[in-house]
């Protein structure tokens, strides 16, 4: 049965990849974009785009009486580096907009609200890799801003909008944004040796991620709303290998048939050092396993940015 | 030596407090408030006034070059009930707001940003009393801007703001706003009381709290300000005296000559059920003990209100 969706921020990475899969399956998709940082031309064909902020009550007014049914609320703009330079509109953007959308979905009976939370609440962990059951430690605003939605959500969850959180790894793939050099740490060093045959690092080598792959981040957000919630739960979305930056390096650099300068620069702030998380809990409750590990996906992203350039 | 303070809210119950005591103290000091819950006339004489919103930049803006050296952030609505009926007001009142000030504060080299925090953040705890290690669990939509502020206070004392926060319990006492029925439970209580001979309890009786008062208070602002921090830190400011809502009521009762009806209502969302919080680290750390009880506080807080009628 058909399904008339809203999905926030399809001119994204990740939001597009999510609504181009849901017109796939037949559904009706509308979404909220301030082309910020996403393209007009990357919104999936059929999408219902309505241009602006998600914490602009008018736009989301736009919504009304169109019959959405599910929320999928992926918007914001989601560089903890980019959080730095202005933490007012990280909070708008990550925060307020979860607010007003959950607001939305209580007054329209929407029947699941799925957001796009982070590994990035988690901040540094003794253990890992990390379980939803560890104390978040937020560093950066984005994280703090990430994690009250997160709280807002629990808080609508008893008001009645079944609601649930993924939280996100590094997530990677084709369609990532190539031009933007803040965000997303495979497509910025991909288009730097793309464009210049060398990748600039900011900060250590010995970082280490959890690489998720695209097509299984969207399998999780379809899975996330099919799972019938009791109580408002969150859950790692993470490949549960621990890569370090110097490996990611290495493996694209592979890719190359010349050789690529490395260089290693200062931080950002607010950087997490290290995280890997377990994704235990999804598997037990959404039946979620990844597939695509990170060779094969940074093979895949290769090829396809190889041809955007 | 008489420093530059900016107190937030010194239209309203702990603001204005803190604001006389600092002006009796010799020092030089501003307020922001937005007059939405305090009186024009509850600002102390000395006090240079702006009115508007802590989390307007063009307000905030008008404190440029007056050379504050200290601020303590205390404006911000404060009922968790009303945080239900506007939650993206409240998103502003007490976080945007946080955020804009201490940008504020960063630039202008400010030595101390107190805040005023709440023992909302725990929201339902197992151990009691609580301390600041237990892990928050924030129920309301004010739990969770709190909160969010009080991560903000962290980033920004790694970004060389001095920031510490007080976690403020059932703060009590003379100057207690008695038009507004919807903050601080005894002055609700005794307000009612006092027009009505009646008092209408919101939830049950059973439930219980740390009262604590408000030159108490004051005193912890004070001590706040001169501790010497190595990182951000929270203190809980709590008596660490367990009192039933039901004893409340009777301690106020006590205080008529009249009986008093008592009714009891159904409860508000978000409200905790019980807390009481240990302030052995503000002991430790800021030298600080309540001096007032319950009955003694009770007792001069109904001298003070049947005068005001």
């Amino acid at each position: 049965m058909p399904k008339t969706y809203l999905v926030t921020g399809a001119a994204g990475f990740i939001g597009a990849a999510v609504a181009a899969r849901l017109i796939a399956l037949g559904n009706n998709v509308y979404t909220i974009d301030n082309l910020s940082t996403g393209y007009r031309n990357c919104i999936p064909e059929g999408v219902h785009f309505v241009e602006g902020n998600c914490y602009d009550p008018a736009i989301i007014g736009q919504l009304e009486g169109v019959g959405i049914e599910v929320i999928y609320h992926i918007a914001g703009q989601s560089s903890g580096e980019v959080s730095y330079e202005n933490p007012a509109y990280d909070l708008h953007t990550n925060t307020l907009s979860t607010l007003l959308l959950l607001d939305f979905a209580k007054r329209h009976k929407v029947k699941k609200f799925v957001y796009a939370s982070t590994m990035s609440v988690y901040g540094d962990q003794d253990v890992l890799p990390v379980t939803e059951q560890a104390v978040p430690q937020p560093k950066s605003f984005y994280a703090v801003g990430k994690l009250a939605s997160e709280q807002y959500l629990n808080i609508y969850h008893q008001l009645g909008v079944p609601s649930i959180a993924l939280r996100l790894f590094n997530v990677f793939g084709p369609g990532q944004n190539l031009q933007n050099m803040k965000q997303g740490m495979a497509s910025i060093f991909l288009a730097q040796a793309l464009k210049e045959g060398a990748i600039k690092v900011k900060g250590s080598l010995d970082r280490f991620r959890d690489f998720v792959y695209i097509d299984d981040v969207v399998e999780a957000f379809l899975k996330a709303e099919i799972f019938d919630l009791q109580c408002f739960e969150t859950f790692n979305i993470s490949s549960g290998v621990k890569n370090t930056v110097g490996e990611l390096v290495s493996l694209i650099s592979r890719q190359f048939p010349q050789e690529l300068t490395i260089e290693v620069l200062a931080g950002t702030p607010g950087d997490q050092f290290g995280i890997v998380g377990s994704s235990a809990k999804a598997e037990k409750f959404l039946q979620w396993l990844p597939a695509i590990g990170i060779e094969e996906g940074i093979n895949t992203m290769y090829n396809w940015a190889k041809q955007s350039f």
